[in-house]
């Protein structure tokens, strides 16, 4: 039976009780949309055999297809194995060779004898294929029936499930589609543009609908538009996608940062060692977290060389050189410390640039003139300081974040600037 | 009908596709448990009138009580209470007094009429209660048949969907519920203390069971340890949970830093601001992220002053004065050079503690002697230093937040110890 639609049941008393945010659904319904497979609906049950076996047997029924996580384990929980092979009429077994490993991997780890309850995660339904599992003990379970119906069982921890759906499930799976029609989607990435300016830029476009469906999703790192192809062939999903991508680029031009999963400061990075540019940094209300951003990026040490955590006046002062005169005349929150500061990580990094950051994260702190959510942020490149000031919302941490991207921005669009 | 048992069908193509995950569906559990109502099955449908209407549908004959989360919006894929009014066999009107509001509230934010497609967001079932949203345009909806059974309709946005679950769904659901049991949890967190030596140690604890269910859950932050007890009556999961938490903490004692969402930062700097101590960072291998984990509880700067970003070896030798025989003869991450840069943490931030991390985050960088997750940590407390070395698991992202994780129990065990 070959299949476009496929049914995903997740398991685990952990998931229905909220103590666990099931992220292995998205991950799974990510990757098969990519082969053209669709998840048509999804059901989340707990430990227990019955609803194990009825919410599979329901999902068996409308589509033929099921995957299922989680209840792979060692413990008296975990019955997904059982309760499938119940539903397929088939018996249970150890599998030798998969015991054997077992014993020998637990003896060489522990120096001690596997435990009895252990035995469980060897047992395979009759007649099932086992699908290997780089990433932990318990193997995966494929079981097919005669009328070509299938279960797909993974375990539930989210490292395991990711390795087991590349190395072995999605070549099963590809394997029975016969799918002529694909998902596929991309996302253009803005920072620091209101979601209306870019509604109002992309609407007054002209050339008629971009003919594909487009969404906007704000989040802390800006506002992202999202373009979708549904149920077109492979190619014309890709030329459609790539033709309104450009359209859109043309109509925002510099405004898109990158593009899907792009993270904003590995692109400054990648553009400072292109022009041998190093960066410095000098954070007040965000107290590390734009180093942390940069730093996150492996390979950045070749551009950020480090900076100054100056949440105290006195540390701006005497580490960053800013002058009691500047602090006292415009107060720590001002576009004359946040120069003074970008200058001062220039020169105790020794850098080409220096980015600077101070603000009122909030809750507390906020004065009329200087709300919670004020933000100056700064850009100073070979002496040429660019500086910038925001009312942020949200909450501290929201506004942290905020402050840190849009620096990253200013950055940025500054070194995509012509030189003047 | 009084109900204990309910199921929850969330909608929208973004969470079948895996584009949004599904974080209501924890949330909700959460909510419901504590006041005994179990969820038995999530399903999730995508926006499509027959789908919403038989998932709904067979939710309802198993449980009579079903809450729906998403399709409530303003476009046509929005679904949700068409499909269900159907489904009770009930017709939709338009509510005149929800759309005169929103006609309102939209001239005045956007000095334009609402457009005609928002009025769909104001039709709601036949005989239906509206549920007020305090923080968005669409109302949720109460639909209850003859017999008792009922829909719940929230919107999906997460925001809008925890407000109205704490505003007005949950009084409703509490006086249709019988319980007389609850299910509760509570969670004790440790870090950098292995799962498997936990568990020794639990269970070698004499007195018997500890008549709760207990549930090791390593993360990034460490092992935590969590209890529930399910189906009992309120005082008594109190009691029960209470007795168990005592005994694991006379087992584990000092390895417990908190409890539930307790953050270690959080702690360390409450201890710190009643001893009126000061803290300085230097930061090598995480680059700002133990200061901004710092900075991100609000009030920290009582006691953070602000450090130092040392990535470049420059930057250790110029700011923090690590001196240059020092690297030259152990190493960037090596002791010594760990325990100079908390020295010069201190030195510069002013401050009595000092706070340094240096390591090998990888993926690159490691040698046959320092591998990747080789990272030193210290903690200098007016002159007496503490150093740890670590070797962690993990990508990069993972051994730096450990690395900052740890330095900080490295402080707060410090701390603790009796003064010698």
């Amino acid at each position: 039976m070959s299949t476009t639609r496929i049914e995903v049941v997740t398991i685990g008393d952990e998931l229905l009780l909220g103590f666990t945010i099931d992220t292995n659904a998205a991950y799974l319904a990510r990757s098969l949309a990519s082969v053209g497979v669709h998840i048509v609906r999804r059901a989340t049950v707990g430990d227990d055999a019955s609803e194990i076996a009825s919410a599979v047997g329901e999902a068996l029924e409308r589509t033929g297809a099921v995957i299922t996580t989680g209840g792979l384990g060692p413990t008296s929980d975990d019955l997904t194995k059982q309760s499938i092979a119940a539903l397929f009429g088939r018996g249970m077994h150890l599998d030798e060779e998969h015991f054997a490993w077992m014993e020998e991997r637990w003896t060489k780890r522990f120096q001690r004898p596997l435990p009895a309850t252990n035995r469980q995660q060897a047992m395979i339904p009759d007649g099932a294929l086992k699908l290997e599992n780089h990433h932990g003990s318990a193997p995966g379970i494929w079981l097919e029936d005669e009328r070509g119906r299938w279960v797909a069982m993974l375990p539930g921890v989210p490292r395991e499930m990711r390795g087991m759906t590349q190395d072995t499930l999605m070549p099963l799976v590809r394997a029975r589609v016969s799918a002529d029609t694909v998902v596929r989607s991309l996302t253009l990435r803005t920072t620091g543009i209101a979601e209306s300016v870019l509604a109002d830029r992309v609407e007054s476009m002209g050339g008629g609908p971009l003919g594909v469906s487009l969404a906007y999703l704000p989040s802390i790192a800006g506002v992202d538009l999202r373009l979708t192809v549904r149920d077109l062939p492979e190619d014309e999903a890709s030329r459609a996608l790539s033709n309104a991508a450009e359209r859109l680029r043309e109509r925002l031009g510099n405004s898109i940062y990158g593009e899907d999963d792009d993270d904003l400061a590995a692109i400054v990075l990648d553009v400072c060692r292109t022009r041998n540019l190093t960066i410095g940094v000098a954070e007040s209300c965000t107290g590390g977290l734009l180093g942390a951003r940069l730093t996150a990026i492996s390979g950045s040490s070749d551009v950020l060389r480090g900076g100054v955590i100056a949440y105290h006046n006195d540390v701006k002062m005497e580490l960053l050189g800013v002058s009691d005169a500047t602090l006292a005349a415009h107060g720590a929150v001002s576009e004359e410390v946040v120069r003074e500061m970008a200058a001062g990580a220039r020169r105790v990094a020794r850098t080409n640039i220096g980015l600077a950051i101070t603000g009122v994260a909030g809750p507390t702190g906020g004065t009329p003139t200087k709300p919670v959510g004020t933000v100056w942020i700064a850009a100073d490149i070979d002496g040429d300081a660019s500086s910038a000031l925001h009312r942020m919302w949200g909450d501290r941490d929201e506004i942290r974040q905020r402050a840190a991207q849009w620096t990253l921005e200013l950055l940025r669009l500054r070194l995509a600037a012509p030189a003047s």
